[in-house]
């Protein structure tokens, strides 16, 4: 296993300990319960957004916790979804008179614990919403889930969300724009290597010299098939005309376009990639009006990519362009 | 080879269109001379920057092409410094009333073609000025230098430089500015895994599955010693004391401390980096007062980190703050 790290049980609280380092007035953090949130929340005047999944996928969820963005995170250990106890943990620690949002990717272990800790918290009386994301559609069930994965297009419901309790939204009005962004945000992807979780110290699936995986989950789940590895352009036509044939996205629609890294390939590598679906756009009639290139759900050292069109509105592109304030930037 | 690419003699010309086609209102591009260029520069009121070195180092520099970084940058192909017409032509294309400063990495490939661009753009009647970066603390001379090479820490001479030019600053002020930051800044690098150019098509080294090159160019150039793979704690250990102890820092310095990410390493790893670093800035009596962790000055896919330090005055602490806008941002 070549990986920097030091004893494997202590690799995501050690992350942890690293980020908070790192921005240090910004982040607080609480290791009995994995949370890190944000050092100006809870308050009354703002519904809390949290999310906690399996670690692995970074920046999701916790180096997406700031200003217009989540307000806490509480993840597992790396693919596995977080104990009850800290997201019910969490929910109190976000309490808010407006209440808190719970976004979800729609895994069977993550909405058992997020189901358990809404019931606890509902019965403290604090006021709960939910939003599952499932936006991935390159298969309907999977190993880990009934019903489609939620993967990168997660990012932009809680931008959406996010922007919209900064102004003020209510958590009713938050549940209602979470499922519209869910509703018009697919997502697929593609692997080029496997990946190797510290405290299992070997990889999670095999693949040949000469083989992708088309249609990957982001814990190395299957996808739609297993195929001789091609030139990048034949790969994005065909990750592309999976995901736009899905919602269907017509000609004439404004669309952002995401092309996500997952977390072993170079920024280099996506943009030649986001190249050609920007192409491919452009052939098909939607019009990118704001780009997303970088790493945004990966799954630890895996090469690969996967590709995320969201039909927009007018309300949409006014909340993506508010400003927000994450722990990785580049200055 | 693993890698998203198409034809290999395309591969840094798609990367460039992806990035513009990304970027429409904010970036132009010249294909003949492989010019990124800010859309709304040159302007006779500001000292126009630019750089110019082999790809595969991204996001250095085509991404780092914006308000208040680099004005241009026209690369050569991976891992080869540009042809001279390039940088003669960018430095054309960006001529200022107030000149043009060349920020250059210590590689003689680099040195000898922006030496005859700064020579005939003279002989033109362009202001240059020229500021050479050699931050890297593992070798003395190495396969393509003579005296240290340059690496992550030329980010800092751009960011401040870029800075100080958008305020005003005179091109002789700007060289001394550059030079000043090359003077205080230190980075060393580790490498896990070796790379491999899609054109050359396989590993530019060789490194066994349990061994680390300590001390690793950005070419994959050797460092000071192989050794076996260890703890990451104490892999950071030994970076920094190699790093701290050459300026050297001391106790009450403030600094900025960059871990940045080789291309292939994922982000929760280098906060798992960071976090050690930051201890041991914390034990010397360094503060960190502004903290930088991602990828900034990458190998193609290698797995592997360097470490920077910078001492910081007042001044210096002002002009890393200062906004700035470029192409490869997270929202």
């Amino acid at each position: 296993m070549k990986k920097f790290v030091n004893e494997p049980s202590n690799f995501v609280h050690e992350i942890m300990e690293g980020l908070v380092l790192a921005n240090p007035d910004k982040l607080k953090y609480v290791p009995d319960y994995n949370i890190i949130y944000r050092a100006d929340m809870p308050r009354d005047d703002k519904v809390s957004i949290i999310q906690g999944s399996g670690s692995g996928h970074e920046p999701a969820h916790i180096m997406l916790v700031g200003q217009g963005m989540l307000d806490a995170a509480c993840p597992g250990n790396v693919f596995a979804a977080p104990p009850m106890e800290y997201c019910y943990e969490c929910t109190k620690l976000m309490n808010s008179k407006k209440g808190v949002l719970h976004l979800i990717n729609n895994y069977q272990g993550d909405r058992m614990v997020w189901d358990m800790a809404h019931e606890m918290a509902e019965a403290d009386g604090i006021k709960v919403g939910v939003v599952i994301i499932d936006d991935d559609v390159a298969v309907q069930d999977s190993t880990h889930t009934v019903g489609r994965r939620g993967v990168a297009g997660n990012f932009f419901v809680i931008k959406a969300c996010a922007a919209a309790a900064e102004q003020g939204a209510s958590l009713e009005e938050l549940v209602a724009l979470g499922n519209r962004v869910n509703s018009v945000v697919r997502t697929m992807g593609v692997a080029l290597t496997s990946c190797t979780p510290p405290a299992k110290g070997e990889p999670i699936f095999d693949i040949a010299d000469d083989e992708i995986e088309m249609g990957i989950g982001i814990h190395g789940e299957p996808g739609r098939r297993r195929a001789k590895l091609q030139a990048a352009d034949a790969i994005v036509d065909e990750v592309f005309q999976a995901v736009a044939s899905d919602l269907p996205f017509k000609r004439g629609d404004q669309v952002s376009l995401m092309i996500n890294g997952m977390g072993g390939t170079p920024i280099s590598e996506l943009y030649l990639l986001y190249r050609k679906a920007a192409l491919n756009c452009k052939n098909s009639g939607l019009e990118v009006v704001r780009s997303y290139v970088g790493n945004y759900c990966t799954s630890l050292e895996m090469a690969g990519f996967s590709l995320t069109l969201i039909r927009l509105d007018d309300n949409l592109k006014r909340l993506l362009a508010a400003p927000a304030e994450i722990p990785i930037r580049v200055f």
